[in-house]
């Protein structure tokens, strides 16, 4: 065997786009736009949102800003090959100078496609990671994107990841380039005001899970050096800059979801979560989500029939709640491998305190009690899951190789079967 | 009298440029700057710091990957006009793709102002803000400008704004746009072991001051809403995000600036702050800072023989020793404008605990004797200045508009002279 004697990794990085935040933001979107030049803007958002009338404002203030302004609002509520085309195509017919995204994160992955193809030749495959593209990376600049999310969940408004569902080819598979983050991300806490309990509780369980996963992810310093330092893996693990922004998103999380669900016209809970999420873009979007993202891709790919209260009605498994209902048993399984921080974050999310005597139950115990107080699926049984399926989940859960690259401490399929069995 | 109706600011901002942060960054910024597409690069430095060698060894990381580079290491201690045009004149001469600055703030505000009159027509007061300048916006991209901060201590790396003395007129005045900020900062704590003492202490400092300064500022909703949202004042006052990462870099600094200035090569206590002063740059950049960056200016600007060890072998109060010297008089007075900022300021600094009780005093107590173990000047006589003085500084003071916006609470002459008396 050869010896390992790779330098560790001592580099860590950090990037976010730019960022308005606050009532009345998405009102200053016209003035934005024209200042980077743009005479034309095309809006991007699904038919849900439009019903908020938020993308219609948006494209008032567009237009009193002296910019040509339409909205499309096909997007679809998962993103597809299918409905990007759609929305390519319908992008192509004019000239573009900039985009506005509206939306959760089918909205904003969109919009980064249509920006990437409406500035380059080609399809989408042609820009997808190998093997399943061809992995070309954007040569030009991209126009201006202002990504407006109204979920307070995704983070998408700050990544350079657009993840598109193929149809034809049953999987799931992204486009990742710097040239693809958004410039500007516009966060204004009353476009939150009309969210379903059940799209709050979900999207609140996905900025909880992205914090907690980034906090307790492997150490940037604690794995080998890259071969080479500009192919580094898309996430760089918890570092010093990541914790602070974690630890911060974990205390509003505790203190606010509860109330934001409960009553979603609570602008001070509604403004409160907006941060956490845009302190989950901001501050710790290349850090890395590992096994509870990694189990959600086959919890939600293979879905059969589960239709979710608050969604629109098809078969689904809302992000969050795929992300959350093995997120107990994940940390109870991770515990060992950073005691101080699970403790930490179950008093982060508590308000209560916990010692090295409450140990591995300690984080588990808070999450279910959350999750049953804002009504989440308690186990993958609520899904249509069954002993039987579980090895076809873990079949899908162990190829998620850029999760899998930060998980701290070394999984096999016996450790991902039980984490799988203990979630039903 | 007019009726103040004008509705409360809703809405604050924020923006801090890619991040690339640890032991051997410095290695990859041939690779970072061959991935802009650039095939050549003037590196910006000074003297001292070329003798670190660092500036030469980015040079050859330059040449490794393929990039022709040369390095201009005439930056003056303070940029002028005079040592601006220099540099200008000098990077005209050929054309460059990029640009890396290596330094403190002289390198890094020299470098901002090569690139934009190498992109832009004219001389630089064609962009200065009015009524010094013609105040121009820069309206063309312009080139990839990688900041190297070797100081942990301005925060220049992280700003668009860029600051000039005007020998003929003198007086100093800024450059201020987007376009200006470095597109990445580079952050290698090994760059910050060969600091002297003094430097250390000083820059050291500025950080402290600039996180105490943008924690205590006005806050971001209360004061009254722009006439133009797009013309909002440089400096937001304090918001949730700056706060979180001025209580981190206050922290820092009250555990580790001490062990930086007393033995340099600890390169922990040089990480921690590094990163302190990265916290100042990416977290709190536009919040604000006040009195004491007001006061430094007149306190720095009307120096007549006093030479600081460490520094070069010229009249001239470091920046960080002007802007420590009324701090203590400063938070004294801004006490009453929120008690449990100023207690809860004292606390990270000291790590002690600190009640109503304490009152107004804490915070000084805990400034006076932080200054006392690193060695920094006690106050203005220290400079050579006296009673009579003080009308003149107040006058530098009271012209400071930028920050004067963001005091919080009302400054009248009285007020700013009573602490300057306090300060000698
Ligand atoms: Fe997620
Ligand atoms: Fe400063």
């Amino acid at each position: 065997m050869k010896p390992d004697i790779q330098p560790n990794e001592s580099v860590f990085t950090w990037a976010a786009p730019p960022l308005k935040f606050g009532v009345g933001a998405i009102d200053e979107i016209g003035a934005e736009a024209a200042a980077t030049g743009a005479s034309s803007c095309l809006v991007i958002t699904d038919r849900g949102v439009r019903e908020t009338g938020i993308p219609d404002r948006v494209q008032r203030s567009l237009t009193s800003a002296g910019l040509k302004a339409e909205v499309f609002d096909r997007v679809g509520v998962e993103p597809t090959d299918e409905s990007i085309a759609e929305a390519v195509t319908f992008a192509r017919e004019q000239d573009w100078d900039c985009f506005v995204a509206i939306g959760g994160g089918s909205a904003m992955d969109t919009a980064k496609a249509v920006n990437l193809l409406t500035t380059h030749p080609g399809e989408l495959l042609d820009y997808v990671t190998p093997p399943i593209g061809e992995g070309t990376a954007p040569w030009l600049p991209l126009k201006p994107l202002i990504a407006v999310p109204t979920t307070a969940g995704t983070g998408s408004e700050s990544t350079t990841i657009c993840v598109i569902d193929f149809l034809g080819l049953h999987l799931k598979a992204g486009v990742s380039h710097p040239r693809l983050r958004p410039s500007l991300a516009v966060v204004d806490p009353r476009t939150l005001l009309t969210l379903p309990p059940e799209v709050t509780a979900a999207s609140g369980m996905d900025v909880l899970s992205h914090a907690l996963e980034s906090y307790t992810a492997i150490r940037y310093d604690a794995k080998s050096a890259p071969e080479d330092p500009m192919r580094r893996p898309a996430f760089c693990g918890s570092n010093p800059i990541s914790d602070v922004w974690c630890e911060m998103a974990l205390g509003l999380v505790g203190k606010h979801l509860r109330a934001a669900v409960c009553n979603g016209r609570d602008l001070h809970a509604r403004t409160q979560m907006a941060l956490a999420s845009t302190y989950a873009g901001t501050g710790f979007g290349n850090a890395g989500t590992h096994l509870p993202h990694a189990n959600a891709y086959p919890v939600a790919g293979a879905v059969k029939d589960y239709q979710a209260a608050g969604y629109p009605p098809m078969p689904m498994v809302p992000h969050g709640q795929a992300v959350s209902v093995t997120a107990a048993a994940v940390f109870r399984w991770t515990y060992p491998a950073d005691p101080e921080r699970h403790l930490r974050a179950a008093e982060l999310l508590s308000g209560r305190t916990f010692t090295r005597t409450d140990g591995a139950e300690a984080l588990p115990g808070v999450l279910t009690e959350l999750m049953a107080d804002i009504g989440m699926p308690p186990g993958l049984r609520s899904f249509g899951y069954e002993e039987k399926n579980i090895g076809e989940l873990v079949d899908g859960t162990m190829k998620q190789t850029r999760q899998m690259a930060v998980v701290p401490r070394p999984l096999d399929r016996a450790a991902a079967e039980r984490i799988f069995l203990q979630s039903l």
